[in-house]
């Protein structure tokens, strides 16, 4: 049974909106165990738990916000050399389109790698000219039906690696799904 | 007198669309000459002509497409160590949101900036929850007014640190900008 | 039997050398078939072959040279969205130290995970200041003792994570490692 | 007369070298005044007063750590849209080679960039093998010459475009350098 973590932090709601659709993306593959966790509210231990990772903030400056770059960077401590090897995959909500989100999605992502993770994007169009390639990136909120697929398709993917490579069910390879993958 | 020279890449001619504007742009300010070249008919005299340089492409897989590296390698043996210090920005053009379009800015502009180029994002927003904070950044073809606005304001940035730093037109510095810059 | 291929371009023969090296170490996890191919002779079929990818390059302008990204442009038609899931990990050789070759090594990581790869850097140290958080980046060809070993390294993890989730083999997950794994 | 701002973090010791001795090098060109300060007692002020910017901080986990991410956050609603248009560089001390710090400075540079600043990396080695094309990125303190000439030479070229664009000084372009540029 695979355990899959959301970490998020949110300040406006926005990045919460799209965590609980992580999240359901993410329970939508049977067998998985979800944990939805604020970085507020999340420990080391929920690091330890899960097999696959999807951690979620607003961009702020293009980047990684200060609270949960201080949750990782205190992490290190506990947690670093412990967890190599889980999967990991991100999100973000920026101010606008063109602010941010792609690249604050790479700096989760690169932040990850340095915790020895396996991270990765995802090739699936959710709808026409509507992908996420490094993950989940958004501006503002998820408001159209395409914006929530994104989130979903996130949580899903994050889901299937897990299952296909840690509980070892085939059928929940990308390449057996049953959706549709190129918009 | 200022020049700017925005060179590009285009195969479907949305980036072509994208750097009429951004040379648009350009020209809209007063003293500053504009030459819009594609990456076949540019030259390295090209280079050393200009005071500021917008480049574009295509987003082929979250970065700058071959050919438009080529030329760019290519060019190492002439232009590297003689185009220090002029002014650079970036715009790209993806097969959809999420696909790329700011981190292939930044990965120009990170070439760019290994040629010693002075390079920028911009900070200002052109409509709610569109700006271009690392260049021009679009899912495919620049369709609506706002999409139009962030190519030409690129250019029009370009300029503008073209006439204040170069020319040395007091003016053109975007804090006496006469357009609003908050969206 | 796990597969794992190590593909490269080099110039001047300092990325073969470190491509020599990580098949060196892939090859050190028993089970593990290895192909050693340079870019010119690498063929889709590699691609389909291979559980693992490790990407070599020198770095040009701080990221992929062109001919590096002209044989993946030109492999979208036929192996995008067809490698979803294998693993991915790169190596570079820069012009020196601070010329590049982490932010290569990046760049190579983000165009793999465009095809879906799971990719990941190393939390190892060989050495005292001697690590591989993005990949194996080295300036100029693997001198020291320790830089080889940040070759071998990159290749064994690889062939590790190979091991560990393609082939189910727990004893080859890096927790269970026999070699010193910080410095 | 220019102003340069060098702002750092520094917990052990060693990006406080760099410091001093970015500082250093800024102070020699002529008609440059040069504040050093950590980012503890570095105000908003100092943003505004100063032409050019080197930013300094350690190579947390591949990127910038918490303390300063978290100053430049909250500087965001006094200094953003304030300070368009200045000189900005920056650099960084890791754990050991490999471990990041041209992926922080790049962080550093990203960040600045969502602020407006126009950014730039440096073409120059110092010695064989040894260069800053993103900035100061070193393992561990600057222990070597060449890495102390990496850091004065960051300081050197920051005062250097201070000096030309924003006093009009012709001969502190880096074309006019009485020192070697190319190692």
């Amino acid at each position: 049974m695979g355990n899959v973590l959301v970490q998020y932090y949110s300040q406006t709601g926005r990045t919460a909106e799209m965590a609980e659709l992580v999240a359901k993306g993410a329970a939508s593959v049977p067998g998985i165990e979800v944990r939805l966790r604020t970085i507020e509210e999340s420990t080391i231990d929920d690091l330890f738990w899960c097999d696959g990772l999807a951690l979620g903030a607003p961009t702020h400056l293009g980047s990684i916000p200060w609270r949960v770059k201080q949750w990782w960077d205190e992490a290190t401590d506990d947690a670093w050399m412990q967890i190599d090897g889980k999967f990991g995959c991100a999100f973000s909500s920026a101010g606008g389109l063109g602010g941010g989100p792609e690249i604050a999605c790479l700096g989760l992502l690169t932040m990850l790698m340095n915790y020895g993770l396996l991270v990765f994007g995802i090739t699936d169009y959710v709808a026409p000219l509507r992908t996420l390639h490094y993950g989940a990136a958004l501006p503002g909120r998820p408001k159209t039906q395409a914006e929530k697929d994104i989130c979903e398709r996130l949580g899903r993917r994050l889901a299937e690696w897990v299952s296909f490579y840690v509980d070892g069910v085939e059928q929940y390879h990308p390449r057996h799904a049953t959706y549709p993958r190129r918009g």
